[in-house]
């Protein structure tokens, strides 16, 4: 077998074999195949696609470069989320302690954020203390003392997969369906959690802009995940208004702090009890979704969740006052200005992509794998896709330290809110269920 | 400017600019870009092609990669061909004396063949003493002295073509209309002659299969060799059966000196002069086409062409008196095995390319660039397609030194003969003109 035989079958679009799959990843793991033929591989299957067939067997060999977690030792049910991710998508911070303060294990392991979408583990690292860089046998024992754990992607979870998207992202082959499911999945396989749900976000602030293609993600991703034996569900969901009232990283966490108090009721508490429900009634913990969403509603109200959200952080190196009083905790930005609405009316759009890039350029986002990250900074929203405003209102606000990018995130700001004079609807948060 | 944004732009199916191409190319020939963005970038074009202008201007910058030659101080007209290669295809060996024995400079570099086809160099590395390995200074002293040359490309002629075509052979790229041209074109127009003719092959034995695919590519490159200001034409001819009545290398030279000689007409003979003529024609050295078959046929019969021939071989170190005995001088094989007529008929199709893999397993190609060529093995062929056979008949031998693929040799040349009883014609040998 020969990797130049491999490339010319799928660019002559045709139906790779398994053995086929596994030869050339893991010979390019291996180092015995190149980056150049690697990366003519991948643009291969990004024009000619790949079967359903195809795409699991891709993401198995993907999955087997590392090590395959086996937490069926822990005698109780496991359960984790994925997310394509959006603005000011903080779900997982909400989720996790929901999830794991009814007895499920939730070993969760997130990513950073890059480009106009936040990373989960940028926000908890603005938790004085907080380390999310524990390796496997720290990571089982956070799980084993507090029922649930935040990390980073260890080294050995699916190492192939760092260096293909590495080259991905180097050539442009990011944006196909069957290497973006087999990289999510093959992490997901190997960090061995029995029920997954998936968040799969669609709209101008998302990965994924068209539906048509977030449907198709949703539904292969899920398929996989059966195939492995997995407990599986997707909700496709709105990423064309952010999510929650604000995106950054420290002000996130305040944020998923009050909701956990339930001081706090809006589209990202409501989106995070949907999926920690849906992650309690798919690990058999309830009988109905309606029952699991009682389930989840009720570890806020009785505190459960916000008690093990405090372990975990604690567990993690964290200060655990931040469940208490975040504010006396956590990094505040020094700046900040105002935007406010040019007239009265309804807002009709807020561009969402402009407004994660403008967040990016308060200094709370990446630009570069290399950039480091302000803490402190982000745009907090009072108003979103729907509401009432009256002209000189604040609607928005920049938190800042360094000015370096600002008046370029201003203006951003202040033309991503479309207001008109008709009413207008915010966008229905979630689309469809794939189960 | 970045290659990724270029590799992006590309697989979006966008147009490139002449500044994109430029700085690809550019930067891909000084090491800036890397193997594995070009390999992507090429797979991208594999796909989603190229427009005229595209490829014109990536014609462009690959040619400028090295030396462009200036052949006008020589005060004459300039004439080359090009072939896209086949089974037997002798023809520049004869083309080249015809032509500059009417006066016209014959520039001329070549392959090496690889495959199932056979490379011109390695034909003349046959005659003992033949040196194909000039560099420019000894180049334009043949061409001054013989008033023709037959070389090997030098370093200094599109130096990334080199580079993009070893990618393209070992990522399955080679197969695109827009790189073949580029890839070709640049060699021509850096070699600076002001006539170019190109016989584009089709059919079994040849590089393009579909007779729509070789079209599109003869069409594509006269255009782009009018851009450059040159004369232009091209003929669409048949690789459904190997050209003359061998294919290897002694033996082709051999059959060269006979057709120089007079002595045999046969499809070979024909083809080499219809391109001996029309470089004569464009070169503005006949009044019309007619004229210029006339003038290519006298320089066989009036020996001016042996002549012209005897001369260049003396020029770059061979033994000339291969233009009279050529027996005497070229290497023989040592063994032979005889194909017989298994019925009597009618050959209906010889099975081109296993013909040249055949022939390759003599001894007389190469399967891999490291190979070495046996100069004295090859197959003859004593019927061609039309032809009618008895059986028991010799229809064809395979002349060759080592065993070692002998008995597949042999198996590949007996069921490369399809005999009908229903009479058969030879196809059409030049199917269509494009000038």
């Amino acid at each position: 077998m020969r990797a130049y035989d491999i490339i010319f079958k799928k660019r002559s679009l045709q139906e790779l074999t398994k053995k086929e799959i596994e030869f050339i990843v893991y010979n390019y793991n291996n180092g015995e195949i190149a980056d150049y033929q690697m990366s003519a591989f991948l643009m291969a299957i990004y024009f000619a696609g790949m079967s359903d067939t195809e795409i699991f067997d891709l993401t198995n060999v993907m999955a087997k470069s590392g090590d395959i977690m086996d937490l069926s030792s822990y005698g109780g049910a496991t359960a984790d989320k994925h997310s394509t991710g959006g603005v000011g998508d903080g779900t997982s911070l909400i989720i996790a302690p929901v999830v794991a303060s009814t007895g499920i294990w939730v070993p969760m392991m997130s990513g950073r954020g890059l480009g106009h979408t936040g990373g989960t583990l940028d926000k908890l690292e603005s938790i004085p203390g907080f380390r999310t860089d524990a390796d496997v046998s720290e990571f089982i024992g956070y799980l084993k003392y507090a029922g649930m754990a935040l990390i980073g992607q260890t080294q050995e979870i699916a190492p192939v997969d760092k260096k293909m998207y590495a080259l991905r992202d180097a050539t442009a082959t990011v944006e196909s369906i069957p290497l973006i499911c087999s990289s999510i999945m093959s992490k997901k396989i190997a960090e061995g959690s029995q029920t997954l749900v998936l968040d799969v976000k669609t709209g101008s602030g998302a990965f994924m802009k068209s539906y048509k293609d977030a449907k198709e993600l949703a539904q292969k991703m899920t398929a996989i995940g059966k195939k492995f034996g997995r407990n599986m569900s997707a909700l496709i969901t709105d990423m064309d208004t952010p999510l929650g009232n604000c995106a950054g990283n420290s002000i996130e966490i305040r944020q998923a702090v009050e909701i956990l108090k339930g001081n706090i009721q809006n589209d990202l508490s409501e989106l995070s009890l949907e999926f920690a429900a849906m992650m309690i009634f798919k690990s058999k913990k309830a009988e109905t979704m309606e029952a699991a969403r009682q389930t989840a509603q009720n570890q806020i109200s009785n505190g459960k969740a916000l008690e093990k959200f405090r372990q975990a952080i604690r567990m993690q190196g964290g200060n655990p006052a931040v469940a208490d009083n975040p504010d006396a905790v956590l990094p505040k930005a020094k700046k900040s200005i105002k935007i406010k609405a040019p007239k009265s009316g309804y807002i009709a759009v807020m561009r969402t992509r402009d407004i994660g890039i403008a967040s990016m350029m308060t200094g709370a986002g990446r630009r570069k794998k290399e950039d480091r990250i302000d803490h402190s900074a982000g745009v907090l929203f009072f108003k979103k896709t729907g509401d009432e405003v009256s002209e000189g209102e604040t609607i928005a606000e920049l938190l800042y330290n360094s000015s370096e990018n600002i008046d370029e995130a201003e203006i951003l700001m202040r033309e991503a809110f479309i207001i008109t004079e008709s009413k207008a609807e915010r966008p229905q948060l979630i689309k469809e269920v794939i189960s």
